[in-house]
């Protein structure tokens, strides 16, 4: 327990808001994959991948309100909290319309992937407890296997498959990383939660540039676990 | 505790069969509102909306994991309790889709609170576990509240959506019913739990009338509680 240390960081304003930033994102990162996961189960194939999707769709609401709690012990509102970051998820999502049941399930494998990586990184720089819980939202209770399973064998049945969600793939990823930046650039207190200050660790600019190369370099290896050319 | 009349209850074929039937639509309804919520939830008018219907569908994969956990205590898979009633569910939700928003939240509303009145009356009749399982289920956690006020705020708003919803809450209830009593002729067992044997209460044919009944005065004092008349 790092409780000196931790308490004087959520006293600190300015750790404060990045902090608050960061629990915004997957707040509403949350909703939105509720959101694509409902819309996956309506046109789910079997009543089986229906039930494990809908699942998949509940665990997002209660990440959501694993959040929306920790938000009001730093005193902060979710529905504020979440404002900021309206603009570049909806337009993630406006750009990133699966036409079907497969593109649904890649949309959220390499979606919570890469959310997963981008929470992993920037955890290192919160509080212990707000740490915890980020951990915990992005335990993915085998929901990544069963993406898995189900494209590896949707590519065995046709090949032609492979290509058209390899391209899908790379969209998606492309599409993260423009709405990412942009977040980078217009949310001052989220930067400075990773460049840190002199009492509290960080990364420079150039640091928060090889993360977003990390992130990148994670997709391939995803990827290929589903069978897919990155 | 009635331990020893349960466990012979439960051992009894008939009984267990007319028990699966209970839990097949129990499950099926609760995937059945999860579909509906989610629906809603993509269509709420602002973020607050969203959230609180996204939380009642999440609650809606609960209740059918936990009926899930009480069929596979009885030996009964899911999937399969639930297919005898694919039928007179789809074709409920075929008949009655919502144009919008208010329409959607009434049919949650009087769907859940006709599903709960049935539940209730045939819960009498079935094991202590599996009667505990379905008020559990039935439980409904305010959400009841949430659907009286923003439909009273909007009729309060716009006098003329009074009209449209009372319309649309008879269309609920009379497709429901007719839904209903199909499923009662079709389902010998279902019908069998409710008129019990010598050794197990029930209703008879008449009382199972009666209950029907009920159900459909139950429905005018809901309406009144939303500001519509039945």
């Amino acid at each position: 327990m790092e409780n000196g240390p931790v308490e004087f960081w959520v006293a600190d304003a300015e750790y404060r808001h990045g902090a608050v930033d960061l629990l915004g994102i997957l707040a509403y990162g949350a909703l939105a994959a509720f959101e694509r996961l409902a819309e996956d189960a309506r046109r789910a194939p079997t009543l089986a991948d229906k039930v494990r999707v809908a699942s998949m769709a509940a665990t997002q609401v209660t990440h959501f309100e694993r959040v929306r709690e920790r938000l009001s012990e730093l005193d902060a509102e979710v529905m504020a909290a979440m404002r900021p970051f309206h603009t570049a998820f909806n337009a993630y999502h406006d750009h990133t319309r699966p036409k079907d049941w497969l593109e649904g399930l890649v949309w959220t494998y390499v979606g919570n992937g890469f959310a997963a990586d981008f929470y992993r990184e920037v955890a290192a720089f919160v509080d212990a407890d707000t740490r915890a819980l980020v951990h915990e939202v992005l335990d993915d209770q085998g929901q990544a296997e069963f993406v898995v399973e189900t494209v590896r064998a949707a590519i065995a049945a046709d090949r032609k498959v492979a290509g058209r969600l390899a391209l899908w793939g790379r969209r998606l990823v492309g599409e993260a990383l423009s709405q990412a930046q942009r977040v980078a650039a217009d949310r001052d207190a989220l930067t400075s939660l990773l460049t840190g200050t002199v009492d509290r660790p960080g990364m420079d600019l150039a640091a928060i540039s090889r993360m977003f190369t990390r992130l990148v370099e994670n997709h391939s290896p995803r990827m290929a676990r589903l069978g897919l050319q990155a």
